[in-house]
């Protein structure tokens, strides 16, 4: 493992941290997860910190909030990838102040592994939320941090076992809610392989100070064609409902948070079309699929089928 | 007007805010409401202060972020109510900062509405989401400035019209889950109630430097009160799962943000019982509707009345 870079993870319990803590650490980087002293004894953190530490991920205490912590940790790596909350997005300078300190990391990865901030046509409170990245983004440029963003667009697990219905517990199987017209393209990637993307790209020269889009072809889908595939797989016709913008505007407008947050989100992106009606400039970053093509990464259909 | 005291508030267009907003200005107090220049253009907030200047609100333009446009807003003022959002919620020590200076706040209330994060028994994500919360509490204190603290439990709004299923978009006519053993009493508030018992509050005297607990008993109900009073209400029975802790724990952990913390929420609120499991302290807050008897507030059955 001499040879293989050093990756620090912060925020490696949480939702995709933990999906790449385990990549990294069987992709046989030597990796340390700055977990918080207090999370071993929570129900929850305190299982994935056990498993992390059967994969020979070196457990390292501290959090974004003690400087020293923060300091220390980084300077036993070359590669720092952040996995923080989304409520932790600005605090992301106290990385980014123990970087420039410590003067040894290669890369940063901030905490993207979302939409691509810089091409946004969204509502609040989006527009706000959204605004503390490109804030971070603009701050790790101008203090000259190599960098790369992963925008992976959305989560399968989070959307598609629903087919991006809230709160069903499978694919419907007799209605359906469509937003706006249905014909924007989303993109759908399983957080395995955002983690193993996010692992391949660390070490890459060609995606220093780049974005790399996670848009597989057969992952980028409208919601009328997710509702097709999934049609043709169960052999059975839904019933369509298509929810037009002024209403959806109208359910951000009355729904309490979080909920307006994830409304809003699919205003951006089922209504805008903001995952991909945009051409990957090549000064700005490369498509994911495209530069690691050896990659097998689940496909939309594939996942699909598991719920059939 | 005159011997009304004057009102800001900082995140008026939020979910809760805008209630208070409207109270506020409706219950004759000066009322100012701090937003954003680019909410105006804002599809969804637009509309929000449009309805305010029709109240008579007088809308400032600044933000949390712009020290001169809160101190100028707060000078204005005796009384400053937080309704910001939950990201926000750390950066609301640049109010209490705002205040320190200006001088002439007589009452400052910080964006709680919700559980009293003083009486917590949770799991990650919301131990650390409430930390925050906790923390601004002890600076409120330490700073030495006039607090009152009101705690409304969860929205009405929220959970009522699905009793309390993610995702449902109305109240179960067949089956429903039920967290634990269903017997952790939850407390349910509307929100026009909340804002007026917040309104009422703010000029007490009684209330100064206390907790208000919206805790009205009729609307103190355990899940399986709660679906008995529906059960009645419709004339049929449901179908009951229990999900057990432990289940709901790796539900928990499968879960992305932010559904992890809003499950996380559930956790303390119908396993651990965090909305009732204490009785309140005379000499750290009051139950609102013992304080202001005379308020006529919506009874859960009288909600859940809407939906047969």
């Amino acid at each position: 493992m001499a040879d293989k870079s050093k990756i620090l993870i912060i925020g490696g319990t949480g939702y995709i941290g933990k999906h790449v803590v385990e990549e990294s650490a069987k992709s046989g980087h030597p990796t340390f997860a700055l977990v918080r002293e207090s999370s071993v004894s929570d129900p929850v953190k305190g299982k994935l910190i056990e498993n992390f530490e059967s994969l020979g991920v070196t457990i390292l205490f501290g959090d974004l909030y003690n400087h020293d912590s923060l300091l220390d940790a980084v300077k036993k790596v070359d590669i720092v990838i952040s996995t923080v909350g989304h409520m932790q997005i600005p605090d992301q300078v106290n990385i980014i102040a123990a970087i420039k300190e410590a003067g040894n990391v290669q890369r940063f990865l901030p905490s993207e592994f979302g939409n691509d901030v810089d091409h946004l046509h969204s509502v609040e409170p989006l527009t706000s939320a959204f605004a503390r990245k490109i804030k971070l983004r603009r701050t790790i440029e101008a203090e000259g941090i190599p960098y790369t963003y992963v925008c992976c667009n959305y989560f399968a697990g989070f959307f598609l076992p629903t087919l991006c219905q809230f709160g069903v517990q499978a694919p419907p199987r007799d209605k359906v809610s469509i937003l706006g017209d249905g014909n924007a393209k989303a993109v759908f990637n399983e957080e395995n392989d955002i983690a193993t993307f996010t692992i391949k790209a660390i070490n890459d020269p060609e995606t220093l100070n780049k974005v790399v889009y996670i848009r597989p072809p057969l992952n980028t889908n409208s919601m009328n064609e997710l509702v097709t595939l999934w049609e043709n797989l169960i052999g059975q016709t839904l019933e369509k409902t298509y929810v037009p913008e002024e209403e959806l505007l109208k359910q951000i407008e009355a729904s309490p948070p979080p909920f307006n947050l994830l409304l809003a989100l699919n205003h951006s992106v089922f209504i805008k079309g903001d995952h991909a009606n945009f051409d990957i400039d090549p000064a700005v970053g490369f498509e994911a699929t495209e530069i690691y093509p050896d990659v097998k990464y689940t496909t939309v259909e594939e996942y699909l089928k598991r719920f059939v």
